[in-house]
């Protein structure tokens, strides 16, 4: 059977992936090395995911903020690990003007920085030391901040939206007076990313503990949601670190006690990014294109009129009549009254995922009737229904798409999680090509002959198994 | 009269607005040449403003994407008179890595870029780049596009809000088949900048377009919204420019058109920033604090339990849901139940300049009644009302508000225009110490005795009167 997608992803999931984001058109490779253009599509459907993500962060208390792209190298040379953690990928601002020099335009020496900066990577240094001014008693904590920004990590392998030289995220960074209350914080954080991740993008993510190997530079825990891809690997989707005195003790984020005494605080930080977009897209699509889940679709319905001969205005006006209809009950829709022959529209539509397709043609007109088709089971749930019964039930039809495709993606992750007893085990397994999450004792992994798999197989420890610490999770990985 | 923000606005306006900043707690200076570190209180403002102006942008039809924050040299470099306007103040990303050398960390040598990327000042060339490839036929044209990101241009003389190395903004760049509909599209943008500072900020702005000295690096035609300040000086609060053919013929944006040839198409760019934060600020605080139009104010009421002996959980409990009863309305509100002393907190909350303020005592409480008081009106507004009744016209009372805030300014704005009819006047005038924007006939400004004047009293033309273009509107200007 012909697909949209060729290769698909059986054939090759990786360029599958890249025919994919092209097909729908959400993004390309832009002329700056390891950056993406996020195309208005792509876009669209972000601001959906991080307009969800704000209501829930703020609900949590936190309030937005905004600190400088740019920081200065000894803020960041401040904290050991965390220096070596983002040395290898910082981009560095060393000159603040342009000068035509024999023709061609290039830094004037003479604007040459003292101390240059560098694009934040990520931003607990110069927002440590604004909370070495800001946080003065135990009155000013807990202290709740957020912002939603790009950083830059110099990238060397870019894969869209994946692994970016730029990237769009959100970081939190609270403050708190006891240990115990920020890593609780960064639990809760860690539980709302599992939350948003389940309700909003249909994703049932793993949630543990990374190992200490694999920890944040600069943090005591790192807390992850580590999303299962249809070929097995995984995918980083959202950390929360107990950041524990390390940046407070680097920034000297001290607080006046109720004892009259200073206190270092503890602080946690917590991020998601563009990153997961590449998450939703690998996980629900197919070898047709896209399937989005109807919470972040930009439409959640569209209507193609099926015109036949002269019939086009009335067909029209009906469907955007529809359309009306439908937006009054709160769904996004589009009437398609655009000039594209009707195949191509409905291939158009269905290349990008939109959850519900609505055809309409003289015939059904007529009859009041529609034929409707869900993007995520095709043509298998294909229907004919009355107009007004469409109208009523169609939010109940997206919720139950959204539902339908969470226990999809559960029940499909459930064959791809492997428990194995020894490293030899795990070893045929990976030899004989078998894929997905492998479970197995952490103990094991800290053998030397555990890096030898590592490395032959380029896989990694995910994180602990929350149910049991004493065991771990590795899979290869985006 | 003792006043909450020293100096006063007549004593040091300069001053008086660095203070106001400080107070409302909006911003700060960052550690990082130029730049400002916007606070939480600062950045809900943005949010509002950001939010109603994205909406009005996306009800004209124009998508929002997201492109790369690094430009090559190259691209920027095509077109000459944009490179000379932004080369002087560019941020150059030179280097990729850092390393610790002879114990200091610093740019690597080895990871020098071939060809180092400036960090966007504005970005009418990548997009440009984009859209060379995106346009084909007249079939995407027009083709409407809006990023909301950050830009930098290295800066001198900083000013929080004002002028800022870092600052956010949104972008939007349009193309079209001729350049009578680009012409059209830029003041179609123009006039939507002018409504939503009439009807959101408040703020009457002169509308006009640039002279030719003034205009944008690369445009042909600049229509700008300039605001006056309370000082008499001018702010460019948003622009909006038509740019002919200059960056579709530097990037190759051409399309098929129907006649089967091709055409370079044309292309127009308008944005409004952070900036006009510090519009909205300096044209309505006063010398309590920042006055905020209810259309952006974080918290549009804000209630105050004024206790006194024990009564503090009955009277807390009481504001709480005299809150949610507003919040019923649609009104963001906050009850302020922290254990500040009353009068302290009603300071803050001028200083902050929330639209209503609400004190209730534990009489008010058994009365059923509260006192309410206007920002922009103070004491002298201050009545004791039914809470029923407040609760009923809360929302027209902020409303009266809007529209009061607005005719005062465009009262005072009257007032701050002069008609002068020669250079001596206008010499004269400023000689005087006369503040404010002067009208004369634009001839007049290009005899070389005008350029002394501008040097000697630093006013610039702002922009050609809509009214009647052979007039010119000069002032100084922020």
């Amino acid at each position: 059977m012909k697909t949209a997608i060729t290769p698909t992803r059986a054939e090759n999931f990786s360029e599958w992936y890249q025919n994919l984001i092209t097909a729908a058109d959400l993004a390309e490779n832009a002329p700056v090395r390891g950056c993406m253009t996020v195309k208005p599509y792509g876009w669209a459907i972000w601001e959906l995911m991080r307009d969800e993500m704000d209501r829930r962060i703020k609900a949590v208390g936190v309030q937005n903020a905004n600190f400088p792209l740019l920081i200065p190298i000894e803020f960041f040379n401040r904290e050991a690990e965390h220096v070596a953690g983002f040395a290898k990928e910082a981009a560095v601002v060393t000159h603040y003007r342009l000068k035509q020099i024999d023709g061609v335009l290039q830094p004037d020496p003479e604007s040459k920085l003292t101390d240059p900066y560098i694009i934040r990577p990520t931003s607990e240094t110069i927002i440590g030391e604004a909370m070495s001014r800001w946080v003065q008693s135990y009155r000013d904590l807990p202290m709740k901040l957020n912002q939603w920004v790009n950083v830059m990590r110099w990238e060397m392998r870019p894969r869209m939206f994946l692994r970016t030289s730029e990237f769009n995220w959100q970081e939190g960074h609270n403050v708190f007076a006891t240990h115990d209350e920020a890593n609780k914080d960064a639990r809760r954080m860690h539980k709302l990313y599992g939350d948003y991740m389940r309700e909003v993008l249909a994703i049932p993510a793993i949630m543990g503990e990374k190992t200490p190997e694999e920890r944040f530079a600069g943090a005591d825990h790192t807390y992850t949601a580590e999303q299962i891809m249809q070929d097995g690997k995984a995918l980083q989707a959202g950390t929360s670190h107990d950041l524990g005195q390390h940046f407070s003790k680097s920034f000297g984020i001290q607080y006046l006690g109720t004892d009259g005494a200073l206190h270092h605080a503890w602080t946690t930080s917590w991020g998601t990014s563009t990153r997961m977009m590449g998450g939703l897209f690998m996980t629900h699509s197919d070898d047709d294109g896209l399937v989005l889940p109807p919470a972040v679709a930009p439409y959640q319905v569209v209507i193609i009129p099926i015109v036949r001969g002269d019939d086009t205005e009335g067909l029209n006006a009906y469907a955007e009549k529809l359309a009306d209809d439908l937006r009054a009950h709160g769904i996004r829709v589009l009437a398609d009254t655009s000039d594209m022959r009707a195949p191509d529209k409905m291939w158009k539509w269905i290349k990008r995922g939109v959850p519900l397709r609505v055809e309409i043609g003289a015939r059904e007109m007529d009859a009041g009737a529609l034929t409707v088709t869900r993007r995520d089971l095709g043509r298998a749930s294909k229907q004919t229904i009355a107009v007004a019964d469409f109208v009523a039930s169609a939010r109940e039809m997206l919720a139950a798409m959204q539902r339908d495709m969470y226990d999809a993606v559960l029940r499909r992750n459930a064959e791809m999680i492997h428990n194995v007893g020894s490293l030899a085990e795990l070893s045929a397994a990976l030899s004989a090509g078998k894929t997905g999450f492998f479970r197995l004792k952490y103990d094991l992994t800290l053998a030397p002959e555990f890096d030898a798999i590592m490395e032959q197989y380029k896989i990694s420890r995910r994180c602990l198994d929350d149910a049991d610490p004493e065991y771990v999770f590795v899979a290869k990985s985006y």
